[in-house]
């Protein structure tokens, strides 16, 4: 391979359910020359994350689907390899949109000056668009207030571990997380401080969230969908409020899965849903980085992550494993 | 009957699905003797709505059930008969509570003085709690702004038609909205300024939506759930809002629906969907009086009713034939 060739990976074509191996392709491909204003960076560390999923479908949506033939992308750190940025030179480290490849040419690309201990890893997860998801999602979404009691799906991910931590410290009177495993159930109530927890294998899960809830919730946020959505109604007081984050549970379903049956209810108790997505919440970032890089730095939050070793050539698997769940807390793929 | 003794509507049986007569049972009491601040009323009107009928489950809501052996309530207009209160004597009108009965004797009265010209039946509709439900859900639960285009459903029925209503008189760029036959949708269209109307019985539900607003919709007014609401979210612009204020749809179903199988687009679409209580915006009544009553004086907003004669005997017919859709806009029985 030349200096100028690299590679990445292709939606080779769409899947229909769950993916496997076949929907995608490693292609070499050259690289350009860089223009004033940009600079080539090496990955590091790429991104895998559930919303990958649905723009791999031909649907319209707040962005636009993968293309067939064409490479993925998604959240990267990459080093600088060649510059023709003042103020960036090999060695620095960039966090930008393009993972799914070993290089990436980056236009307007802005320095990331990691704060001493930190991870860099943590600039694609609790200090980058998934702790943002997480903070807005329960602060402006979901209104919370201290003293809420709070129920998590999805807790043992990315988003969730880091939404449930962040009620603990704002003060929920309780925090609740289901999750897919013994050992994340485990982890969300020895590791990351939620008051209880449970496996939704095991046993119906309106059932559960009471025994996990008993006096009920305040603030549902929603990672999952479907029949948890529908158990989190059900436990909600008057005057509930749904972050509706994501419905994992459903981006792989053959057909659509039925929504909550008990929607009917959102009228009496005056429950309010509401949609969102990060990328609207940028003016956050700031705020966030201050608040949450703060409970890190202090030990009060655990930034939980699964770094697969093995870089590009492990990134396909990386992505299907998480949709399988095999992560706890955020998946990232890390290049040699 | 000696002038203590008068006739009540009870509760006999629980419901399951649609009720019947059976379910009902006419009732004559003796009315207690005037305390200090009670007056005796005679009913003159009475509101049958969509709400009572899950009031007859035994189910805990925001509003306790009616209890089997005991009278019903709702909104009524009454004539004061015997009065222990200052400022209100004999022929003085009064809106309370105590509907379905024919006497009945109020605590803490407050005189209505009805604006001439103004149907006293009107402040049970368009001027009272169906108005208000109508003014807050659109404007304070679904944020309206002028411009937006609403769907409304059930736009023919006591709420929907006013809702709309306000609508336009608001500055939606664009109202449509679904009725149950092809004379509701054409008092839609042709008398109460609906710029589309359908007829949920004729066709694809979203397909008609989709006809009946080629740009899609910003705010769905929604009084029916089930089908009805799967197919706003679909239409729904990005930002989009549902005031959920009913699901009729439901309320005689033997078994609960399901729910949008679409609302994972509430994510993508940043949608938000909030309930509410009319009952909890007592503090906007003053503000809904001003304006729609304006709109009425000067005949800009028609405040549709179908009046059913013949007091307590009619009121269960009534009750039903509005479960059954008979009714356009407000429901109401006239006693003689």
């Amino acid at each position: 391979m030349s200096t100028r060739q690299t590679r990445e990976i292709h939606l080779a074509s769409r899947p229909t359910g769950w993916p496997t191996e076949d929907n995608f392709a490693v292609v070499t491909t050259e690289l350009p020359a860089l223009s004033a204003g940009q600079v080539l960076v090496r990955n590091v560390f790429m991104s895998v994350d559930p919303y990958m999923r649905p723009r791999m479908n031909d649907v319209k949506s707040y962005v636009p689907p993968f293309q067939v033939g064409e490479p993925l992308d998604g959240g990267a750190v990459g080093e600088v390899v060649e510059s023709q940025v003042d103020g960036l030179t090999p060695g620095d480290l960039v966090v930008h949109g393009l993972g799914w490849r070993e290089h990436a040419v980056l236009d307007n690309p802005r320095k990331l000056d990691p704060v001493p201990g930190v991870s860099v890893s943590h600039y694609l997860g609790v200090l980058g668009t998934t702790g943002l998801t997480a903070y807005v999602g329960l602060l402006d979404i979901a209104g919370f207030r201290p003293g809420d009691a709070v129920f998590v799906s999805g807790a043992a991910g990315a988003v969730g571990s880091v939404a449930g931590q962040i009620a603990r410290l704002r003060g929920a009177s309780r925090v609740v997380g289901s999750a897919g495993s013994p050992e994340k159930v485990a982890l969300l109530t020895e590791r990351l401080g939620f008051d209880a927890a449970f496996d939704y294998h095991e046993g119906h899960l309106y059932r559960q969230l009471s025994a996990a809830a008993p006096d009920g919730i305040d603030v549902y946020f929603d990672n999952v969908g479907g029949d948890h959505l529908e158990a989190a109604i059900g436990a909600l007081h008057d005057y509930g409020r749904v972050a509706l984050c994501g419905s994992i549970s459903a981006y792989n379903a053959a057909e659509a899965p039925p929504g909550p049956r008990n929607l009917g209810l959102a009228v009496g108790k005056r429950l309010t849903l509401r949609g969102f997505i990060v990328t609207d919440h940028g003016d956050r970032f700031r705020d966030m980085a201050r608040e949450v890089g703060g409970w890190l730095a202090s030990g009060e939050l655990v930034a939980e992550e699964t770094v697969v070793e093995g870089g590009l050539d492990a990134a396909v698997t990386a992505f299907l494993g998480m949709l399988r769940g095999e992560n706890t807390g955020k998946m990232i793929v890390h290049f040699d």
